[in-house]
């Protein structure tokens, strides 16, 4: 049993990649054609000794053989970062450190317009917002659906950031398409593969939770099923495993952030909110993933904690936001491998 | 802060219960109404000194004042257990040992047939079997979809056994609904909440398995968003729970058993097949599920195990079910609280 | 690098054991004499190609070549089932159950002197009890000391039960020898390396309860520590390992039972009590781990739960105790495997 | 029920600290003495309402209410950081950065010389050496024993650095004393009561590590049986904690050290080998903790990892450490509450 993946040429046509396709299924490779950013792509498996015959096929630039069960999102088929962009001069990966801020939910004009400016002016490069929440208790706060998202809009208007939002649903992807900038899958719908099929369709990227039980592998198979279904676009986000400590609502797991490293090319960055459930922690663990490697961060912020609808506990306020964003600029700068002017500047020209 | 579940009479008007959610919430409750077996309900929450005039309204029978996360779920409301009708004469708690048994997935027509004949024979009430399987891995097999549901249709037809079939997204309830005859929601998907509400609104009932990572309290929450959502044949499974120990797939939590007796009035049924992962543990487990006090057990089995497409490792061959069925039937006959004579007859009389 | 277990005849002299383990040493076999109640035996390891001339050496029965990590409790080395005395006619292990019960700590005459009677009568074959308390918190009860060990002495002159006390420092085995029965290694010391090679020393069982974090195979390892030393006399405790689930102390791992019975002949007893952390989910359990296939269990019992000076919540009353072994008898009897005529009688000849 | 610490003036007599104590068991408060570096303490709890008269006791200087289970940990008692002095010049807390670095196993002369003489001219400060080892098998390497301790003793002599060992039972510890500067307690002791009792009676620093599945309030009470005892220079040492992940040996949980500062006054460092068991993932986890406010961290380093007689995977290069130190210093240099110009340089002086 072998795994191949198969580089068509970028001057291939259509047809080409058609036949390269029939005759892998004639000599019963099972295999799936995908619309990957370095060219077309198939994915192929199956009982083969000889695959020099893939390598005259017409139009085929390469053939690499792999172990790895996530083909497309191991170093075996791109070597390079993978950097995202979540909107015109605003992206993951590369070097920087990019920092998106905002409240767990929406919950009314006013609150998610004033996060906006405020993590806007400290230097956040795209604002987080949740419009449909998943909440353990049906008679929880839900979120404010399709009045959330208009609200997002409108903060986006003013202040140029790009929108984070979760989508909980497949049947929500199309509507919400043309609206939201990233699409985040939860923790909780991690391994909803119903959901991370219909994201693979679509163009805009993916920010992709680690599931509070998966381990490195099923989380990176995870990402596989959107970069399988064409969409390459995609961010993962470590926020932390359930564990038996009680001081911390999650432990924040950052030896994730080198592994993902030398395990994949897509860029991963770090939620200390969810990864401690405490606010006085996430400042020293937001410096924390920094160090460790991590292409930015993903920090709840809210106007006023006390009074927020979800996740006050671990919410930091605007002035924190800011003194932290702070810290994050001055240690950014002296990590090597971090482009030391560049560092979180890239939105400023926005203003 | 207050939570009352407000039971209206069987007599009540279609008026009467209008009426009444409307005067919560002019007085501020957020009021939601259940259409719930023992007849209809509101559940309500919000900040109210006094709750005597909701005793008052017209077709109110009694207010029930609960600090449950789970108030439907919970024995607050209900103190009788629960029996969920699977199919005429067919059906899971309330004394007896119920046994679903049949491969982790449907693989063609012989194996399914052969299966569903054989497990029928040894006592077994209900037939499992995926026709949609979630995968960790984009290139597994996936299952036969809807020809595995047809497939599952026809065992049904030859043996009586009602089906118990996984369905993985919202928007394949629809179509599935008359095909099979228990939804399964499967660990992965137990917090997929638009799932789970889309179940609430179907008439089937719903074998819920507990997430490999969720509590005891999150897991009953999740059967609360099905129960809010009218449906209230909740059946939920424990299938183990992740954890550092490498011998074992998952570790059986049996004392989860036990605690929902405690909690809820909703029955429950255990998953030796996943909750250890190793074929040789399951008779063992399968009678301590019995004496723990298990309403049932869902088992995997499969005429040739070493061949299955997934789960050969802890699937049973049809002679080691049928032997474990004799053993369980011996257990149960003994132990307090089972009726002896019915246990496990029940589908006799169909043969 | 091979792993070879050395049996020498019943008849071997002195002599023939120590020439055996010089040559072993001269050939590069780090070799390890161990006095096993099968026979003396040699465990050694090294770079040999050829095992044929330690089959040869004068005095040698067997020579058995093994991959286990713990060849004297594996099955490779001894493939019959090893059954524990506790005292003249009290054994655990062999197809019986057996209930060890008693407080969690010895508190005062009264306490263990009532407790002990009420046990004995309901059938337990041995009494628990503390005097030398493992506390997480030095400023919490640590335990009467030697003047629990002398409760303990009294009572067992009063009931003839054998008594199962903790022993949590290597300097206290010596002294405390002549007075228990059996000695308890806790959960926290499972790897206390110095205190299991103390016990390897002595002639007194040793119960030794699996580590909260422990995998059963570090677990079987901590075994081989007493066993390799010259003490056969081990019985396994599965206690529970920790998780992430609240609302119980741990998570009782009953599939460590058919697992331990398929890597080792030692027994293995379940303490549902600190498994659980709650009195209404012990007797469920209780009944589970015997139908899982204990050879017997630990139970926490006291005359006034609500007083004791510790783990009150999860100790039985007298009389719930009574009613438990009522339920022990009935289930062991139907159970395949058990003698059933001798089921939990053996201790009754003693009165 | 209350606990109080009641501090002793520094000019208190002998009889006014006995006077104290006798007062306070007169009137049923448990009282425990401690020899605090801050001035004698005494430690007392019971069922007292006004506690006024205390503070009128000759030679009280101050009495404190606590909640706090570790009150001598806490920052009840103390507010301000804890420095633990090595060796002359050498400490661990108060703003700078400590590494401690060496082998696993001290496996021979050449190894540990060579290793000192490297880990030195990189900057560590001190030595890190086992020469009794906690081996899950009893098979295995156990370490040179005393030899061992020679051997560390002459890398002191020739590097000036202090030796940090791990001790593992409490007989061993009055004979080791006069020969190591710090006792290291590893993770499978971290509740071995017997031996934080006998380590609270000596003088010397006690280098805690968490258990690989303590809480952060069980790890705290650990060190509190040091210092009640009378020995308040315990270091904490973060080193990974038990979880589902397979990548790693163990989950780094960098939270511990901000909550740690946030809860007590002692000092914390980080192991980044053991707490990752992946040589790779080392600098990254380094920088991380250093990030996240560690006051140092203790990293397995090996002239030859391949050849190690343990822990080889995890240890860096004696060249690998070099650039891990520079990495270090110019992190260090730039966090707030670092007093930049001192970092990592009071071994310097000692060349």
């Amino acid at each position: 049993m072998k795994r191949v993946v198969v580089k068509m040429r970028k001057s291939a046509t259509k047809l080409e990649v058609a036949q390269a396709l029939r005759l892998m299924e004639c000599r019963n490779l099972e295999a799936r054609f995908v619309n990957h950013p370095d060219g077309c792509m198939v994915v192929a498996e199956g009982e083969v000794r000889d695959l020099s015959w893939l390598e005259d096929l017409a139009g085929v630039e390469e053939v690499v053989e792999t172990k790895s069960a996530f083909p497309l999102a191991s170093l075996d088929v791109r070597t390079t970062p993978t950097t995202v962009s979540l909107a015109p001069g605003v992206w993951i990966g590369g070097g920087e450190v990019a920092v998106i801020a905002g409240p767990c939910a929406v919950e009314d004009r006013d609150q998610i317009l004033t996060t906006a400016e405020s993590v806007k002016a400290s230097g956040a490069k795209a604002l987080r917002g949740g419009a449909y929440k998943p909440r353990t208790n049906p008679y929880s706060f839900q979120g404010l659906g399709s009045e959330g998202i208009s609200l997002l809009e409108e903060a986006r208007s003013l202040t140029g950031l790009p929108i984070v939002t979760e989508v909980m649903a497949p049947e929500d992807v199309e509507w919400l398409l043309p609206h939201v900038d990233v699409f985040q899958v939860g923790s909780r719908n991690m391994q909803n593969f119903s959901l991370l099929k219909t994201l693979g369709r679509v163009d805009k990227p993916v920010l992709l939770k680690r599931g509070m039980m998966a381990t490195i592998d099923e989380w990176l198979q995870a990402a596989e099923y959107v970069l399988a279904g064409g969409n390459s676009n995609v961010i993962l986000c470590e926020r932390g495993i359930r564990c038996f400590e009680k001081r911390t609502r999650n432990v924040l797991d950052l030896s994730a952030v080198p592994l993902i490293k030398s395990l994949s090319h897509l860029p991963i960055v770090v939620d200390p909110s969810h990864g401690t459930g405490c606010r006085n922690l996430v400042p020293s663990m937001s410096l924390a993933a920094i160090a460790a490697g991590a292409d930015g961060l993903i920090v709840e912020v809210h106007p006023n904690p006390e009074k927020a609808l979800s996740d006050g506990d671990q919410s930091l306020t605007l002035s924190e936001f800011a003194l932290l964003m702070e810290a994050v600029r001055q240690l950014a700068s002296v990590l090597p491998g971090r482009a030391k002017e560049e560092v979180l500047c890239s939105s400023a020209s926005v203003a």
